[in-house]
């Protein structure tokens, strides 16, 4: 999916709510365990529940991975079910040597199709240009994180002026393009999106950390929004866990749909 | 495993090195492909070919991953194979926002049973806990990476003095212990050992890089080496891929020794 689709679907929808599928077998109804795959049968009745209120899916693939073969049944049964016209998100944050990224760019762009993924950068150019070489498709670098070890690193000062994030997002930003490239930036963090926003006017942001980490949309949308909208906003429990009964996924919409309605407000 | 118990394995193989189960389908003898598993049968002739010269296997994750569930499957069936006095490693660099990084301990620690698992500082303290708090399990940080991205960003000058990488040592050595952290130093980058050694004298050192990434053994022996031995030596394709006939094992082997016979020099 290029930029202008993504662009489109968002005025379409007046959306730009992102629902990460951080779907845990812990977590979900009781009654789902019935099923033979609870993980892919829950996320079936999100998507049902939302897909007209969203214009992007980000299952995280730890929570897949944990449950071993079968959770990566489950991600792909979810893969193949969201619908083609919703953006996709791997949020793996992978990055390894350029012969070892490479498999992990065929993993979540080929094997499992999909639009995007999630990359760690401290392991530098080589480690994010294997991504960045499949058209058509999305590197989303982090950033600043919305987590608190944000700060353990991301925010040093360099000797040249600067923090850590800003320097790693202005330099990767020349490695691909506003095309295929894309940051993440945690809603936490939205007293910084004004400052991010000089330094990447035209790539899209994609907001994790509002909900059950703490961020607030308002302030998110005032500082990260350009002319392109150029933000998805991600919550995955604040949405996905609204309800823990047999109408989870009506609650699930409910909560989606608090989030559209103040998003439309913006577009 | 802890690391009296890694001590004493090398001082009675006369090795600390580490073989990378980096197997690339693409990349195995043809005549494997006739398995029903090639994958597993490439992994399982290599280990029994090299089980008494190494101390450690290193899986790098991508490389099973991007085969999907068989992928995942071969795996699992590896990890089951190498013998229980064999360190295992996960070489999966990992690393999210807390409640997510617990998923991937989870994942590694307990679905796949490996003893550690690497993982990428970038996102800070709360990333790493997750998997520091698994005991008789160790978490293997990327310090300084042997690819030329390193350079990127884990050079930077700090204003504080130092470069990014030597902070990212010294701070994370404090969230865990020289008896549950190891750091990935590329071999590469043999030149700093001698300063990194400086900074964490009782770590573990993981050193990738020698062989088809071009870094130097002696070096790094010279450098690395402490009075616990304290560095395991990663080799994955100057080994796994000595050779691609029927042979291919006992070539393994041959590259194996080679480099074991340098190592019992030093011990």
């Amino acid at each position: 999916m290029n930029k202008a689709e993504i662009i489109a679907k968002i005025r379409i929808k007046k959306s730009f709510l992102c629902i990460g599928l951080d779907t845990d077998i812990k977590r979900i109804p009781s009654f789902l365990l019935e099923y033979e795959d609870p993980v892919f049968e829950f996320n079936k009745r999100i998507i049902d529940a939302t897909k007209d209120l969203c214009v992007a899916y980000k299952p995280n693939i730890a929570f897949y991975e944990a449950m071993g073969v079968n959770g990566w049944k489950s991600l792909e049964k979810t893969i193949k079910y969201i619908p083609k016209n919703i953006f996709t998100i791997a949020d793996a944050k992978r990055g390894d040597i350029g012969n070892t990224s490479k498999k992990y760019a065929e993993t979540f762009f080929s094997t499992y199709s999909f639009d995007a993924i999630t990359v760690a950068p401290y392991m530098g150019l080589d480690s994010v240009m294997p991504f960045l070489e499949y058209s058509n498709k999305w590197t989303i670098i982090l950033g600043l994180t919305s987590n608190k070890g944000s700060s353990s690193f991301q925010n040093l000062n360099l000797e040249n002026g600067g923090q850590l994030y800003k320097e790693v997002i202005t330099s990767s930003s020349k490695w691909g393009s506003h095309d295929n490239t894309m940051y993440v930036i945690g809603a936490t963090q939205a007293k910084d999106l004004k400052e991010i926003r000089k330094l990447i006017p035209n790539h899209f942001l994609l907001i994790p950390g509002i909900g059950a980490q703490g961020g607030n949309l308002d302030n998110v949308i005032k500082n990260g929004l350009n002319n392109d909208v150029g933000i998805l906003v991600n919550s995955s429990r604040g949405i996905i866990y609204a309800g823990n009964d047999a109408q989870f996924a009506s609650k699930a919409r409910d909560a989606a749909s608090k989030i559209q309605i103040k998003m439309a407000e913006y577009l």
